[in-house]
Formats: C-alpha cells, structure tokens, sequence
C-alpha cells in the first residue's frame, strides 16, 4: 500500500519541536512492507490544511496519515481543515462527544482537572467531518477520525506522541498486517573506499538485480555504510538473494583493498 | 522572508533516518525573523523532485533549501531533478569540479581513499543545472548548489548534517541576517488546569492581540505549557507586549485555582 504522512502544527514549522511521529510511523509502516511516499508538514492554517489534503488526494495512496492539530485550542484547525478539503460539513458526532466527556469526568473525578462538564472548546472536539468514525484515543482526550475519500483511507491522529502511537498501534497496524509484504535489509560497513570509488559497481549490481535496493552512506570519519534491502512476501527468499549480493559487494570491496566491519 | 525546506532521500521515508536536518534549519530561520511555511520530505526520485520543485516555485517562497541527494551514487538524484523541474539542462560547472577534484586529492595524500582521480561517479557531482552558483563544502566534497528561478532563490544542501551545517552557516545565515527581525517567545507551565478550560481565555487574548502568537501544548502528567510569541523589528517592545500578555493570562490561571511553575 501506498501511504503519505501529514504532520500538522505551526510548533515543528518554527523548529521548537522535532517532529518523531513520521518517523516513528514510518518505521512501522516500511515493516510491514508498505510505502511511505511522501512526508508534508504544514501549519496550523485551514486553507493550507485544505490545499494540501486535496494535493495528497489527487495522488491517490491507499491511506492518508495526519498527526497534529485536534485538540480543544483555537488553533487546532485540522478537522475543519480537512472537512473543507473534502467537501465535507462538520457535525457533531455523538460518539465523539460521549467519549470526550468521560475522558474530562474522569479527569475531573481523579482530581486531575478542575473543571467539570463540557465547554465550547471540549465540544469542539467532537464536531467531525461527516461519515467520520472516531477512533478511540485511549491516552488522551481527543478521538482519532477516520474517513473513507474515493480509494484513500485517512486517519486523523493527535501529534502528541502517545496518543499517536496508541491509536496507531490499535487501529492502523492492524491494517498494515492485514496487507503484509516484508521489508528486509542488511548491510556491512566498510573503510578506506570512497562512495564514490565504489558506486560504479553497486550501480552494475542494482541493473543486475533490479528488485533490490542498494545504497550507501557517508558516515564519519570516511567509512561507508553499505545496505541492501526488498520487499518481498517470502522471508526466506529475500534474505538469501540479499546475502548474495553483500557477499558480491563483500569481495568487490576486498579487491579494492578496503576494510569490511560488520554493523553491530 | 517565506521558506520551504525540501527533504529528499528514501532513508527518511522508510524510517531508517530520523530527519534533523529540517528541525536545525526551521530553528535557525526563525530566530532571524523569518517564516518556514512547508517541509516537503520526498524519495529519490527525478520525476517526484522535478514535480515537487514545481509546485514549491508555484507557491512563491523567497527561499528553498533543499537538503540530501548530492553524492556520488546512481539513487543521488537532486540534481537531475531539480534541472528538470526548472527546465534547464546540466552541465559541467567547472568550479565544482575543480572543487571535488581538490577534495579527493586531498583525501587521497591523506591517506583517506585509496583510489585518486575523476571517476565517472565523482564527475558526476559537478554537473549543475545551467546558471547554477557552485556553494563551497568546506566538510565533504559535493559542493552545495544556488539557483535563481524567479523571485525564489533555491539552495541545493547536502543531507550529511555536518555538511548541511557548514555550508548554511556560511552562505544562508547572512542572508537571513541581512532582511532579519526578530522572533522572541516567552512562556510558562501550569497545572490543575487543562487545556481547554484555559482555551477560551486565550482565545480571546489572542483576537484582543493579533500580532501576538498564543498557544498552549499539553504536557506529560496533565500539565500544559503556554507560550507567546511575536516576530518583532524591536525586541525590547516585543518582550514587553508579551510579558504583558503573560502576566494576564498568569492571572486567570491563579482565579481559576491552577498552579503556575516557571519553565526552566
């Protein structure tokens, strides 16, 4: 499946907080085999928001991750960003609403909150794109949203990294499973070859072997990190076609008279 | 100012590669006044760079950095792409190679690399995109890229952040030194209150003062952070405004029965 990230907030914009959530869902999503396109960070601003789930519609992947602006403050503006994007109004949805307010009376029993009830910014919550579903947040107050557009699926989720993370692991993994390929990768690292000197003979090995990806990387102190990795459904296939190839590189590189260090 | 940073690698998009790159940069041109509007994280692709440059240039932004996909090897494709999307050819910039040339010398009688001379994948590098401003590495060997297309300046980066670092200190900061104001944040921590019984409040301190940027991150343990912010020619009369608006909204908190801590 084809999947885009959309992370929401003016805060990753000014750099006062490094965004880990892409990262972190990329991870899982590449493990389960599927494909992170495309990763976009905006600001908290409806038109943008709007503009730019259009622009990922158009692109049509499967499904649609944002992360960022659901919370009860007036610049949390993704649901309404959203519901412009897609044409849809805002309602309340009485899912929502209820689980809300049990996450604030509980909050207000525990003597966590001092405030009982619903306000206007606790009731904004709950108004969701119409044929929302709310996803049930159960960190945090606000109600992760998903909504079925044409062939995309996209989920709405909150940027703060628990409550991400256990909607995610509850609702979209699942998803991911469902729909599993393997993503595997390995690779040595190796001294005294510059990228450069060795990128002529990975790029005849990628020819050669065009459902793997090979790449290197600089590191410090001029050694280089080779990897290559598939996505492939049988585990057991991909690993030994990968253990070829390194093997080739392996020998390539002891020619050359570099130095293999295995990664730990 | 208005920026967009473009990321481009697939280590980022399959997790491997938590970005940093971004974050420094969004830091940076912050402080100096200045707006980061998008980051775009995209793989190494010439078709999706081309297309995405596209776009970006349609939005107008003084400045892009783009950061990543400068080396050696065959998936390094910045270059390419980003010539394709403005529609100019590359070609041999005699700066740049006389650079890397220099760069790989100097490895080489260091003892560094074993193997001397242009490779073809070395050469590689010092193909601009016609009308393209060759950025000295102090770091590395690709050289950093400046384009003009427009009324945008683009500024091509390696993704090695030491690299990345090297040459936005030396060639960006004064830039944004030169058309700097100056954005300054104040703020404090509070408990026994949420987030949304506090958003009504702010809310309206917010339309009582437009220039002035108020916004409240929930924070581990119920705990919520408030902070106001402003982008100001003068820094003595920013601070002052917020520190007005701070000791406001420090007031409400106290009438509502929360707790105030000063951040640390």
């Amino acid at each position: 499946m084809k999947v885009e990230l959309l992370i929401i907030g003016n805060e990753i914009l000014i750099g006062k907080t490094q965004d880990t959530n892409s990262n972190w869902m990329a991870k899982r999503i590449t493990k389960y085999g599927h494909q992170v396109k495309r990763i976009t960070t905006i600001g908290d601003k409806v038109k943008t928001i709007s503009e730019t789930i259009q622009r990922i519609l158009q692109r049509k992947p499967d499904i649609i991750i944002t992360s960022g602006g659901i919370g009860p403050t007036f610049d949390d503006m993704t649901l309404e960003g959203i519901a412009s994007g897609i044409n849809r109004k805002l309602e309340l949805n009485e899912h929502a609403y209820n689980s809300i307010k049990k996450a604030y009376e509980n909050a207000f029993h525990k003597g966590l909150l001092k405030l009982e009830g619903m306000t206007k910014e606790r009731k904004k919550m709950s108004y969701l794109p119409q044929r929302s579903i709310p996803l049930p947040n159960t960190v945090g107050t606000a109600p992760g949203v998903k909504i079925v557009e044409g062939n995309s699926t996209i989920f709405i989720l909150p940027g703060v990294p628990a409550e991400m993370k256990a909607i995610f692991r509850n609702i979209i993994v699942p998803i991911l499973k469902e729909q599993q390929s393997n993503f595997i990768e390995k690779g040595f690292i190796f001294l005294g070859i510059g990228e450069s000197q060795i990128a002529a003979y990975t790029n005849e090995l990628e020819k050669k072997y065009p459902q793997l990806w090979i790449k290197t990387h600089p590191r410090i102190g001029l050694s280089v990190e080779v990897e290559v990795s598939i996505t492939a459904f049988n585990v057991k296939n991909g690993e030994k076609l990968i253990d070829k190839v390194l093997n080739e590189i392996r020998e390539i590189v002891t020619q050359l008279d570099g130095k293999i260090m295995e990664r730990t």
